[in-house]
């Protein structure tokens, strides 16, 4: 791919850096150092397995944004960036996992050469990909510099999508129902887990007809029985056993971008009172869609589904879903508003969220949720078709 | 999975926290909070993809080992450490990624109720789990304690590998042979990337008879022709083509631990000086695995293979390597030693490392890497078997 090679246009990575660029003015600030890979696939197409190194995507208020990272990874810069190649910049080897070098000691050098000696530098302080010691060697070494907090400052312009991006969401979706549907049809008791993993991978990297299926920014979540009552449980190489319920936490990937489902499955006769569970939280997802509408706000959504549990008698606490879009490991979430009841964003046409009101209960854990998109008007569109139950398989 | 349920014996467990308890009675520190989801799981057991909201192991001189997460994690920290629930602490959900509170507030609190409030703690300072802004606030709101830099403390302890754990590498290779095998099989001009993909890991999720597989730290990386000239693309949906090479860098996991493995495939004739480049690659992993050996440093490694490299007159930068083991996404490596000239570590039986002498040119790329482990004596033994050379399919 020659540089160009980028997802999307370059209108809409134009319309994206205006965006962040106006933020960046009610920030004062002259530059950001954008550390989220998200985040700088957003602004500049860069994609590649890199991020285990220090590497960023510096954006000043004019010109072309820059690419800097390791210099074998700068190769991977001018293959998937748009921006030309004098943008993108390497550092050497003898910085990687040094106990002597850090890389920031190369970035304050080039900030310097871009004349950043002395501004005043956004840096997303609360990200997994600018550590502790990032921050405090670059604060060192750029002492007339200000360094200032600007956590999910781009992720708060990727909140509503542009039609390109939901195009691709939409693609997402089908590999999501593919996978999903993969999981119902193939569990029965005796198949070990991971077997089924295997063939939900496979289904998800595979995708559906010419769109190619990428890697989710999370693994399969598959646990059974008492192990579902934790949320984040992986898999392992036990066979699935009559009498559990197993809930699919699953995503398909189309170019970095996610639209989650959930789905849970019950081999046998299912107990009374997960019945009862499922009527409520079902009932629950058809209010929170119901209030998931544009002017409403977030927290409208978790209220609604709350209600809901409450008259079942059921008591959950905890987000009920997040933004979901672009995203790299170690999350499909975009870290900006959340589906609770405390959060007064107010919903726009464009934005997109895996609504999750997910039940973890004392020996069982249910999961069924939405990936949806706001709308001019009316209730949420659901991205994903797929019927809304637990399936049980006698 | 019961408490005790973590996949090695409690001699096992005891051996490492004795080791790590040495580093810091020599680096004088009281306790420390390990954030990196592999320490975690090389100290308690822990298992779980919840390291993308904060967590952590608080290990003090005395007493159990403590996992501190968000509460519906905690459930997950029960069913999978070995010590007692009392142990396991949560933290509420009004602390996930959200814009006014931070689980560092709680961490304070907690480590104040465990008498820590005026201690000299280690933290990770350089590692994807622990934050700036996670700093920021612990040390806001630890205004008694000193937080010193531990970055790699626990890692490093973690380079000579016990049997037990070497057990769990051999499993892991077994499944690298297999996953690196149906790549050299299914590459064909005209499949999809993705396709190819899909088998890779369908074939690593299922593993080798009872070994099941586990998700490796990185997806794979299956660059072809221009596109391998880069370090970490991971894969589209283009159709293989004639005439190019591609890299397969890949890994089984047998319970997170890996063993990588990296293969080449060359669709059609190769260009002369592609095999010339092969012969000094080939010949310079030898030399590389004769002086990989205890009692030699990490460095001679890199000499004996860059010397062959300069006999053929092929100039290369970088890292030729890094430990490996146990390990989390983003990275398979352990980030303490580095195969590299530089490095004086004294290499001793039971250390395992990516042997990684890729060759990344102007117009392709070559990798024909090896798991090794260091012996008793004699050269080190590499853990896969699989032919060391360009597969060639006319």
């Amino acid at each position: 791919m020659p540089a160009g090679c980028a997802p999307f246009s370059q209108a809409e990575y134009d319309r994206r850096i205006a965006k962040t660029r106006a933020a960046m003015a009610e920030a004062g600030l002259d530059a950001i150092f954008v550390t989220d890979p998200s985040n700088q696939a957003w602004l500049t197409g860069y994609d590649g397995w890199s991020f285990y190194v220090h590497q960023g995507v510096i954006l000043r208020m004019e010109g072309e944004p820059e690419w800097w990272g390791r210099s074998m990874d700068a190769l991977g810069g001018q293959r998937t960036c748009w921006m030309a190649a004098e943008n993108i910049h390497g550092y050497s080897d003898h910085y990687i996992q040094s106990t002597v070098y850090h890389p920031m000691q190369d970035l304050a050098e080039h900030f310097t050469r871009m004349g950043l000696a002395s501004a005043r530098i956004g840096v997303e302080m609360e990200n997994y990909y600018y550590s502790a010691k990032a921050n405090a060697v670059l604060t060192e070494e750029m002492p007339n510099a200000t360094l200032v907090d600007a956590t999910a400052l781009v992720n708060w312009q990727r909140l509503v999508k542009s039609e390109d991006e939901i195009a691709f969401i939409r693609k997402a979706a089908r590999i999501s129902e593919k996978v999903v549907q993969v999981a119902i049809d193939r569990a029965e008791p005796g198949v070990r887990k991971n077997d089924l993993v295997a063939d939900i991978m496979h289904a998800g990297i595979t995708g559906v007809g010419d769109d190619w299926g990428d890697y989710p920014a999370i693994v399969p979540l598959t646990p059974s029985g008492l192990d579902a009552t934790a949320a984040h449980l992986t898999w392992n190489g036990e066979p699935m056993k009559k009498g559990e319920a197993t809930f699919f936490e699953l995503s398909g990937c189309y170019r970095r971008y996610h639209a989650p489902l959930c789905r849970s499955v019950f081999l046998g006769t299912p107990p009374a009172e997960m019945l009862d569970a499922e009527k409520a939280q079902i009932e629950g997802i058809e209010a929170g869609l119901e209030a998931a509408r544009a002017g409403n706000r977030a927290g409208d959504i978790a209220r609604a589904f709350l209600d809901v549990l409450s008259k079942y008698g059921i008591k959950r606490e905890g987000r009920c879903g997040y933004p979901i879009g672009l995203s790299y490991p170690p999350d499909w979430g975009e870290r900006t508003a959340s589906i609770r009841t405390e959060d007064e964003t107010i919903l726009e046409p464009g934005m997109t969220f895996h609504f999750m009101p997910a039940l973890w209960m004392e020996t069982w854990g249910l999961e069924t949720t939405e990936t949806i998109l706001i709308r001019e008007s009316g209730s949420a569109e659901p991205l994903c078709n797929m019927e809304r139950k637990l399936f049980v398989k006698p």
